[in-house]
């Protein structure tokens, strides 16, 4: 069977699947999207994806004419129709297609796609035994990287550089400051406290993060949202990552020097053990 | 006669030009592109644009696997297919098609695209004589808008403000510095002297910016390339702007308070001159 996609009201196979030259999301970066991770065909933290989504087309004026509860059986159907059971789904949406020019276009409908791939999931479990490692990199993107749009560029070139240097990803850092990772959230832990930068116009507000929060504050963990050094960060007693394809992962190294003990420290496992326990109530799926 | 655009060597109908829907373009904003002028079928410095094109690829380690030579007579032929002796030809080049992952996918061969569009050069003649208006909006860009990318929200959004605003353009300004606009350079004039932000990594270097200094040198005036704050703006002679489908164009307006006289002044319309001439020169073309 072909891989399936979505586009615009249509389930066709991944391979056939386009969008015009003149949409916006192409041409202008003028696009929004959303990743969800799938297990047991169920959406992992359905809902807030769903509010993040509609905030931030809200925040650029892109009107996407379904409401959520049809949008929701699109995505379960999408989901089905591939037949995957631990997979991600992939959500963008544009401000549409319309001739070529930066202002907003008048009636153009917005384009909706989705795409679903296998993930492996539970190499991320394996992950935790292991660790990652970091790179760090000037932040040198947008003054909104709080709306998820598809102008990615500064995150590619950033995880392009984590890669050559053998790292699973970089942290962007600006004014000493560790704001976040390309496509994950960052957080230290330092004398039990778990510490991460603060929503705001400077980070993502990642829906694990958020989700990290909440089991952490029930389980009476100390968490402070604050901004917090490269400097602190290499002098924390752990370290870690979070994000909608790596709930939660142990940062090891941070460019080259070790963080802590050099491995998977006691806070990082007891939240993971929240993490993974709160992915088995959503969804049932264990590894 | 159905617009025709250019995919990846193909020409046909524009209705039907489409790219995947993972093209990195459109999931990352991991493409640039060039727009340039046409008139009696001629494209308006196209050794710039293309020198250009080839930098902002190389800047991203995108591999365009087509020589200047082809891509020429490609240009030159999509242009003759569609038979409009005045337009503008947009050339868009993307990583490539591959399964989303942020860093630089294997082996995909990268996306070339083509449109063609009819534009009325005629009418920024007569805009000679009225004058626009431009508005202000923080610059709120990332850190390398020396590369011309696709990812042009910010753009977008300081053009729709303007827009919103009655006016023609944002012109960007961070630290009290008038920067360029979300589509054209910025320029003012104080007592004789032609004064615009110089190139770094802040603005972008305009091809019609480029030619603006040359002809103005070669006419003996004088050009200063330096910030400029948004205060100097206000307290200038005059103001203008330019850019591939602006040639020159006077700003008589910004954000509501005249400029100088508040109409085209006398280096606006020198520069003018030589400008238009130089179009005639390389094309032939005249209103």
């Amino acid at each position: 069977m072909p891989q399936l996609a979505y586009v615009n009201g249509r389930i066709l196979p991944l391979a056939d699947a386009s969008l015009h030259i003149e949409d916006r999301g192409t041409q202008f970066g003028d696009a929004v999207y959303e990743v969800c991770a799938v297990m047991n065909g169920r959406i992992l933290d359905w809902d807030p994806h769903l509010v993040r989504l509609r905030r931030n087309l809200a925040e650029l004026g892109i009107v996407l004419d379904i409401a959520d509860g049809p949008l929701t059986l699109q995505a379960r159907r999408l989901i089905a129709a591939n037949g995957y059971a631990e997979c991600i789904i992939y959500m963008q949406v544009s401000r549409g297609t319309a001739k070529r020019d930066h202002a907003f276009p008048g009636a153009a409908p917005a384009n909706l796609v989705m795409t679903v791939r296998r993930f492996d999931f539970a190499q991320r479990l394996r992950q935790l035994e292991t660790g990652i490692a970091v790179i760090t990199q000037p932040d040198n993107r947008w003054g909104r990287v709080d709306i998820k749009t598809t102008g990615l560029l500064p995150n590619v070139l950033a995880k392009q550089a984590a890669k050559q240097a053998g790292a699973f990803e970089a942290w962007l850092v600006s004014d000493e400051t560790v704001r976040e990772g390309s496509s994950t959230n960052a957080w230290i832990v330092k004398d039990g406290r778990i510490i991460t930068h603060p929503t705001g116009t400077a980070i993502l507000p990642g829906i694990a993060r958020d989700s990290l929060i909440r089991l952490a504050h029930a389980a009476q963990l100390v968490v402070e949202e604050r901004p917090f050094t490269l400097a602190e960060a290499l002098a924390a007693d752990e370290a870690f990552l979070t994000s909608t394809t790596a709930p939660i992962l142990p940062v090891v190294r941070i460019d080259g020097t070790a963080v802590g003990s050099g491995s998977t420290g006691p806070v990082v496992r007891r939240l993971a053990e929240l993490v993974w326990n709160e992915v088995a109530r959503q969804t049932g799926w264990r590894a």
